[in-house]
């Protein structure tokens, strides 16, 4: 709570600037740095007319906040100064339904699981339940610090949306909500042929069951959702509002799964394009016979800057890439292994090679589009070299040394930063762990289908 | 189609000099930091006199046509200005039918897998005419990029083809086709060795069946294609002439599976040779007294342009780069893993254990020779840090600096760069694969032969 | 012993500061470049006011002397000068007398091991007796090296201990103490939990065996003792003393085990609050309109000191931490691997859960407990790089480089360094290791548990 | 034969310094930057009195030589001017009919393992022999390319043998020569063990089958050898001249197997003293006050020049450095699988324990020593990053980027540097390749011994 009020105070200062040179020892050491020029300019802004990752973001938080994560209020209005976060309100109650809620479904299946005994198997969905309650929890902590960091962020941004700045052939709220709605449609099309995938095997197992046994079973709603999460109805005595509730937490957590790395996205793709314009910057330079070293004073403040929200985003966001990417690896190593299993009807082959590639897909998707950030951070580095010796300076000499030596990139509580080189070693240790599994595994694959009806 | 036009606009420009003042602003920034001088040698230029990379490379590119590869107009010329990319053109029209013909045999592959049920083993050939495909996709791609880059390319290298710079002790000529001899050579040993030990295999088991077994099988060019490329016959009704052109298609396929290799291979001495004679224009200041500090900064600029060079062909060439080595990983561990399979006649073991080193061989030199770019780039480092006191310059200095920080090397995507690091790393890892995937194998192994006539 | 009158001799040097600049030229290198103010203030200071290691470490240290560990006089005086190494003394008899004790365990299971043929499981009890017995003779050598390296340590500590050098938010000692005091408060609970499922399996072992097989066995602490460490037995005849003395041994064998660990954490925090003062200092620039060039080069060699200060403690600690590391990752892979196991009272669930779980983390808080050294000599970076143009001096660009370059952290030997990325690879290393036993382990998994009573 | 008669006629300019000035343009580069100090003294100098690694070495030498190792002539001689390489000499010919004598056993190995077939376990023998033919090749053209780097390393170390170098505590004699005496101890305790095993493992199957089986065998020296090296008499007749040969050749093999690995650590001894002794002088600046800029850049021409000997020492050594490295792993992983496989008799206990541990000691002894050249080029860094700012000067800076980011250490083939990190990369991966062999070999393991008379 106390650095949401911080944020708050730094914000308001920004509106009564004649008070600034005063206070400039008690403020945060992050705000003090910007010239008068940035912060009236702010005061006057339209924010809605601007292109700022605050404005390209808030639809697809918003629908986030649908679905209980990032319990913020404020959101829709323009300026994030009116974002904030607090236990009472609307959106966190929300949040703290929906949690006690798929509390439930986790509780009951970790009694099933440990009455059945745990097997590799069965611990899939333990995981997956696991994961969605973790990151509510990691989503209501970065939303409590969101307000500051949004606000930090907008500050800097506003640097980038004038002159000599251009706005590059995609505006950012493109690129921001480009992949956010890629992935929510997939994700949508992955959660029916899922829902089809078992409503076709629940079909067929009933015709069949009563053809062949004689069993009476009988085509319904109710069946369906016994049948399909029993684990729910050995601790609750089943009725049809549990029913339907079960459906909607499950796909609830379907959604939060896959806004996970939604999230990392839209994020990544915020930074990245900064960073795009940053070098653009640069490239426009080298056709310029005389830079004067001020230029490059100024495009190195604005990098170190860049490079300082960067490390604040990281530090708030980094718990979240963790999960993803501990989620995302558990899950390929899943998937990868089944794909020699054999299934009964079509359809589960269907569900199972597009949930496969989606999953692939999305991944390999979360870790390139964080490692543009470290791309686009050093591509102006190639123009910097030819800098000639009449434009040499100091300044161009300490950009050089920093985008040669800083790893600029998100990470994963800096465990490991999010490049290409990451991504091409991950994938040399799945190949290794798929081999062995897959060994280990063999003898489950050869006993092939259990019998329908038992 | 964009890109060519571009080149060619850049290309015209150039033959009128008198415009380029005018024009700078608008050009590609590439383009124009080319001073007078080099301009106006080049129109004036015969290139069929020079050791040039298009000139070197331009007969290997021909054969490559020859069976669909690169399909672009006017390489025999000696001048890249003639070299065009268009979707109606000869070499475009032969690669499309070769297309065409081999994804008949790439799809009746899938069904007959799909039928039978896909195993380790009766994969190979699926990933081969798939690895083949994407190779001709991807050399199209890099044909619609090639013209403005072997512009860009011979541009740069007229450099490097008058004093300081020397011609070394082997002509770029001879270097850059030598692999490409060396590995066509081979290759048609392996193929003739492949078809030897088909033919010999089909022969000995005709003879053998008949003696044992009272079947009536006759020895024909019929039967061998028949037995050797059945899948084929299941969706397809067997004319001699399909037999032939199922002959043809594998060939070519064969051929292209070598070619990826070779040109990278190509590529790269074409690069290296540039790097190699900077490194020795700064080997000779060695012995000069005093050495001015325009000439490190042309030399500097040299290098900085042989890098963007480098970059440039990187992002044309690494998605070949990434298949190759893809291709290649895949196919040693494969073949390694068959190292101690018991096999029926001689003739079999003298193909498999030649196709095997050649494989092997043909991986290592591929990495190998693509690791010199990073060797030559880095050679003249231990020369330039004993420059001394006298002569040091913040020239040398950020020469070094860039030598020592930038890694330049051809890269799989950027998600690798082929360094000879990468290559001890890479046998690592096979080691570990190999070892855990003859575990894996080893019930299939003990099985032993199957019975020859069923 | 001749390097620990070296460093009383340098710290007598000290008291007398006049006969100082006659002696420079024989000193050890890294005593004389101490400035006279810092010495004076040194002979008047009042020790037990400061927040120091040695007064932080030493209550710690103490107890481990009642555990036979650190065999050094004079710990519990407020000045260093004290500290003494000397063969003949109280604590160094203890640490004999133990190792004597301990030797006859490891000995006796030595022998029994040889006895019954060594497996994966059995030798874990080996491994750990010897493991406590390197690490009583790794202390010893840490003890003699220990007086000069104190004193230089709380010498280069005056500095930090006056302005402008501020006190942290929580002091040094809260910080080097919290950890330990963690540490021995969760192994207390891991030795009881121990213990008691040790006594409950025998009890209803007892209790069964009785029951089915009518056998007269009685629940004395004879049996238990006889039952759980019969290799002892084999060796001795059973008295109720040697009873005892197996248990007390038993008992500070585990508490040296641990304290390994716990050692390694007061060090890495006591040295990680040094470098984040001088983070904080720096920090604290940025708001200066105008810093003078001094202040740098103080900040710079006060940096320096402290890399050199973590040097020597990494010469003295490094063989230590390589017992450590190699101590706790062949523990986490045995108890990993018992995940599955099947036990017999829960007691015993109990008990396994708990000792995995406080070992793996024990495991990760040393290594990240040790990885804060390298994260706190790196924080400052972010700020000096934007250390405006008007500020910028040689000595800032020196202090960046460092920073940028040298792997400031404490190393296993020098193999490898205590860094957040090194916990991210053995992560992984730890996981394909453990894929492999997992496997391997299968065949005595599939036969369940032994009969209980034979 | 060119590369000698250059270096030979770069010796002998020496000897005339008056023509020096005018050649200057046509000799090696690497020749003409010796002032004239060095090579006036250099002409006077009493070779036998200083401690150069020519006359450290050359009784090591001498002694590879009477074991077909090092064709040179000259050895003895105090100057390197004297060290030769002729097809036609004593040491060649030697060399030349060791070669045939052992590709005598290398090819009825071959023979007997296509024969038998080619296991995991019979394939060692192979190796063996097939490592120390390449050895020998490898030996050969270190030969070839010895006198001249023999006679640049000693006049480089002139320098060194002068003030303001301090002769270290251990001279460069002691220092090159005890390792080499260590390891031919050991080799020979190690070698004396095997005969004692295979003698005493022969006698008593003698004594145990004529007991048990009535069959008529005799201890006998002929028995003896035609048991144990069967392989030789399939292909031979067995005649009693034939078996002293074979055990002559046999023991030779293991003495060179060992010079390979002793011979690296002479080489990394000699070089890492020198980089030891920079690091002194440097270490010696630190109490000087006031240092000027021409020391430094005499230590960094010198460490320039260390680096240069460096690199030439690695081209003509890394092939058997890759040998070497080669050779230990695959021996080390299989010593390591054999750890728990059951023997018959006590001494094949001690022979193999011995024998294991050598191995495992020797290889971490090459790959340590190597290291220490790493060490040693980066020991003075942190004197270095302590000069204060007023003897703060380019130099100095030069020197320290230069440490800091060059990698001085040998390397194999440029693959992989040996250094203290990739020893520890490399236990990894050799534990991770144990773990799936140990796997692997389980089932022969559980079959036991065999039976002793078949």
């Amino acid at each position: 709570m106390a650095s949401d009020m911080d944020g708050q105070a730094g914000w308001k200062l920004r509106q009564t600037p004649n008070t600034l040179a005063k206070s400039t020892q008690n403020k945060n050491s992050d705000e003090d740095n910007f010239d008068f020029r940035v912060i009236k300019s702010e005061t006057t802004t339209d924010y809605a007319q601007l292109d700022l990752f605050h404005r390209a973001a808030s639809p697809i938080m918003l629908l986030g906040q649908c679905f209980a994560i990032m319990p913020l209020t404020g959101i829709r209005k323009a300026s994030p100064r009116h974002v904030h976060f607090r236990f009472k309100s609307v959106p966190m109650i929300v949040t703290v339904i929906f949690m006690m809620a798929s509390s439930v479904l986790t509780l009951s299946m970790l009694k099933f699981l440990l009455n059945i005994g745990v097997t590799a198997k069965n611990f899939v969905g333990q995981v997956f339940f696991t994961c969605v309650q973790c990151a509510c929890i990691l989503f209501i902590d970065l939303a409590r610090r969101w307000p500051p960091l949004i606000r930090y962020w907008t500050r800097l941004e506003l640097i980038f949306t004038k002159a000599p700045y251009e706005v590059l052939n995609r505006s950012l709220s493109q690129r921001v909500r480009q992949p956010a709605l890629i992935i929510i449609a997939l994700s949508l099309v992955e959660h029916s042929l899922y829902l089809a995938s078992a409503i076709v095997s629940y079909k067929q197992r009933v015709k069949y069951c009563t053809q062949n046994y004689n069993s009476t079973m009988d085509v319904s709603f109710d069946g369906y959702v016994k049948l399909n999460y029993d684990y729910v109805f050995i601790l609750l005595p089943y009725t049809r509002f549990l029913g339907v509730y079960v459906l909607v937490v499950n796909g609830t957590c379907t959604f939060i799964w896959n806004y996970m790395d939604l999230f990392i996205m839209m994020i990544s793709r915020g930074l990245a394009y900064r960073f795009e314009q940053i070098s653009k910057r640069i490239r426009r330079l080298e056709h310029e016979d005389r830079v004067p070293e001020t230029t490059f004073m100024e495009i190195r403040e604005h990098y170190v800057r860049m490079c300082e929200l960067l490390e604040r985003v990281d530090n708030a966001l980094s718990s979240i890439i963790l999960l993803s990417c501990a989620n995302n690896l558990y899950f390929v190593c899943c998937q990868l292994l089944n794909i020699f299993n054999k299934l009964r009807w079509p359809i589960n082959y269907v569900y199972f090679w597009y949930s496969m590639l989606y999953l692939v897909g999305r991944t390999a998707c979360v870790f390139l589009t964080a490692a543009t950030i470290n791309d686009e951070s050093k591509s102006a580095l190639s123009v910097l070299r030819r800098v000639s010796s009449k434009n040499w300076c100091v300044e161009v000499e300490r950009l050089i040394f920093q985008m040669s030596t800083q790893t600029v990139a998100l990470s994963g509580k800096k465990f490991y930063f999010l490049t290409r080189r990451l991504l091409f070693g991950m994938a040399g240790t799945i190949v290794t762990y798929e081999l062995v599994l897959l060994q280990f595994d063999e003898p489950n694959r050869r006993k092939g289908l259990l019998p329908l009806c038992a």
